[in-house]
């Protein structure tokens, strides 16, 4: 079944898609800049500072793409940015690990969930998405800067898995007051607006999957989920 | 006269400039994207965002030419980073006028003292810097954003004039402070490795110049300086 892409049901729910995900962009870039703050050394200060432009770069992309599908950006990510205040508000980190952690773990367990959306678009916006999800090569940083830190220093580890743990906790709470508020994003997954659409089957196995990836991520860190 | 481009000294002098102005860079997009969390709207939020990554790009490209030189940038940049934080620290926006005016004058006074003193090295890190340099039309945004802001607000207005003031003083405290203590960059502007050497006089005109740049900014706002 294909999308029916002329209906303002369907065209209102990827206003909202593409919203929530501009707002999440724009909200990672200002959360990894001041976290880039906390770095020890002027080089990984900087490279702090490269994921952080490289999340400008995504929400410049999704903005463009909301003006393109005449929608003002702005109006369409007004309703999230205060759910992603929250969340940051809730996890901000206090030592450059805990920025770190954030950065892998954090943004891991949203890619992962906006490209298990992304099934439920047309393929023009979910190509689209697909694009300003790519991360490069950003978690072989990440990963190795936590791991040396934690090698370094084993009681900073131990609260650096508490933490990781509380990260997915507070974006799972932001997630459901999202679907929550807006219904259209339901809609989008339940298949009202044409194309595939998800049961509460499907919705469990999803669930699943972002589990494993979490966990999975979990232990590339040497933490146990 | 030309440089001596295979002196040591003249290199090392180089080296320092080009480590001061990437110091500069990376330590204004930290800046600007802080100050971007200040704004009324989050399509003003994004601008601001967007000049913080200009910065960025900026420092990506001192950066470059220094590794091109055969210096680590990370130690070029660690002299400075104090006399950077120092500034900042000083400066620490408390409204998001104050940040705008910043953005604006305080970045108007360094670009315009770093492009004085690319006369004073060989053609081309001259070019380098003045790419670096480069600033669009950021400026033109800037004056607008502070400008209805203060019409909105006489109150505002005068304190911002003084904050503009402020960021002249400890510009330059700076500057002195850099001054005393890399000799390099003195013995740069007086044409010790070749190239042109500023005398007395010819410092007092540039000076005069910068002073002039930065009256004529304070114009553009309304204030006198």
């Amino acid at each position: 079944m294909t999308h029916r892409l002329d209906d303002a049901g369907y065209r209102a729910a990827v206003v909202d898609l593409l919203g929530l995900l501009a707002c999440g962009e724009l909200a990672a870039f200002s959360r990894l800049a001041g976290d880039a703050e906390l770095a020890p050394t002027m080089a990984e200060r900087a490279r702090m500072a490269g994921l952080a432009v490289a999340e400008y770069d995504h929400y410049r992309l999704l903005s463009d793409a909301l003006v393109e599908r005449g929608a003002d950006p702005e109006t369409a990510m007004a309703t999230f940015a205060a759910h992603y205040a929250t969340f940051h508000e809730r996890t901000r980190p206090s030592t450059w690990l805990e920025g770190v952690v954030k950065a892998y773990v954090g943004d891991g367990i949203a890619t992962d969930f906006y490209r298990e959306v992304a099934a439920y678009v047309d393929p023009a916006t979910r190509a689209l998405i697909e694009r300003a999800l790519e991360d490069e090569e950003r978690t072989g940083f990440l990963v190795t800067v936590a791991r040396d830190a934690m090698q370094a220093d084993p009681v900073l580890a131990g609260r650096a898995a508490l933490w990781a743990r509380r990260l997915m906790g507070e974006a799972l709470t932001q997630a459901q007051a999202v679907a929550v508020e807006r219904e259209s994003l339901t809609e989008l997954l339940a298949g009202t607006y044409g194309g595939p659409g998800a049961d509460l089957a499907e919705l469990g196995r999803m669930f699943g999957r972002l589990t494993d990836a979490h966990v999975e991520r979990m232990a590339r860190l040497g933490f146990t989920a």
